[in-house]
């Protein structure tokens, strides 16, 4: 398995209308180089050709834009994540790895959108930000059921012992080491993504302490 | 080794006078609660009973604040890593070792300045900026020559071959490992920071392949 596994078009997830892609697009690059928070709606309509008030016949404030763009990514790799794991079958490993080679591939595929998803969701307030966390927490716990199972069957060995505070350690740490790739690597890693998937699916398997296949 | 080794003294090591002290102090609270963007001088002074005039008798701006916040808990950690080193020795184990329970110990034991370090350092600009970024890429550098190191001496055995490149992208990937230790995780876990450190030293050594003990 080379390929990154989902589809390589570049649209972003939010659908809408064609000005509201436009908009997220332009808030995607804005977020990115900038913040949320620096990012004025102005800005956002301005890099679109737009006056600031065209914004709210699209989305009801910058906050809701951002919660829109990031609870999409989240749901789009969420959805990606249950069919690999359906595609993966049974083994713990196997549905390790194909998990791990997704979020790599959407860090360093969609290095942008990713960036912002991943960083920028702090800037979300109340229940929106709750629902956001949650939409985390449940791709953190498909690592951690994942993890847990294969460390009752005998397939991992965890750090720090074979339990539950410990399926859910490691599935925080390789899930922050797929969506936290440094900048720096990114930038400075020439040979790709299918590289990178590879490196990463052997580190986060060392890091469960798989049994060698 | 179960003690976090530096000094658990919770003093900023900005130094200074007593009033930029307690300036740096409220700023640390903001700028982990809110970011350093969204945080006014007025926000800092403020909460030291100041008006907003009074920062600039300490420091020449917000950024100029934040960048000495950023770049000494930089320098501190960097110089405790020299001492950490001088003190494990010449074996590459016992250096990572050393290296991943300091960094854990500063993330989880001072987790607001951490976190600002860590996380505001990108709105700083232009040579400050520069500056920060020359400090982190030194103490990933200085992960990379031990697992380098021990890559060519044959105690590592690293993801995609013991070579230069796989030495870079393992140090990426341990510190960002170390440093951006989940809220969720620091929140939730209760058997206290040894415990953590021993779990990271764990997944570092198997990250780097290292040969059993």
């Amino acid at each position: 398995m080379t390929e990154p596994q989902f589809p390589r078009g570049d649209d972003l997830p939010i659908g809408g209308t064609a000005l509201q892609r436009r908009l997220a697009e332009a808030a995607v690059e804005l977020f990115y180089a900038h913040g949320a928070t620096a990012t004025t709606v102005r800005d956002i309509t301005g890099a679109c050709g737009l006056t600031p008030g065209a914004l709210y016949n699209h989305f009801s404030s910058k906050e809701d834009l951002l919660y829109v763009l990031v609870r999409d990514v989240h749901l789009q790799v969420n959805e990606q994540m249950t069919a690999v794991l359906a595609e993966a079958g049974p083994e713990p490993a196997t549905q390790l790895s194909a998990m791990v080679r997704l979020l790599v591939a959407h860090t360093a595929g969609f290095k942008k959108r990713s960036r912002v998803a991943n960083r920028e969701f702090t800037a979300l307030t109340g229940a929106r930000r709750q629902e956001v966390r949650a939409l985390r927490r449940q791709l953190r716990d498909r690592l951690g059921a994942t993890l847990l199972a294969g460390a009752e069957q005998g397939a991992f060995n965890l750090a720090g012992g074979n339990d539950a505070p410990s399926a859910t350690l490691a599935a925080a740490t390789i899930s922050n080491m797929c969506v936290h790739i440094s900048e720096w690597t990114l930038e400075h890693y020439p040979p790709g993504i299918p590289d990178l998937q590879e490196r990463f699916d052997v580190m986060a398997l060392r890091i469960a302490g798989a049994r060698p296949a």
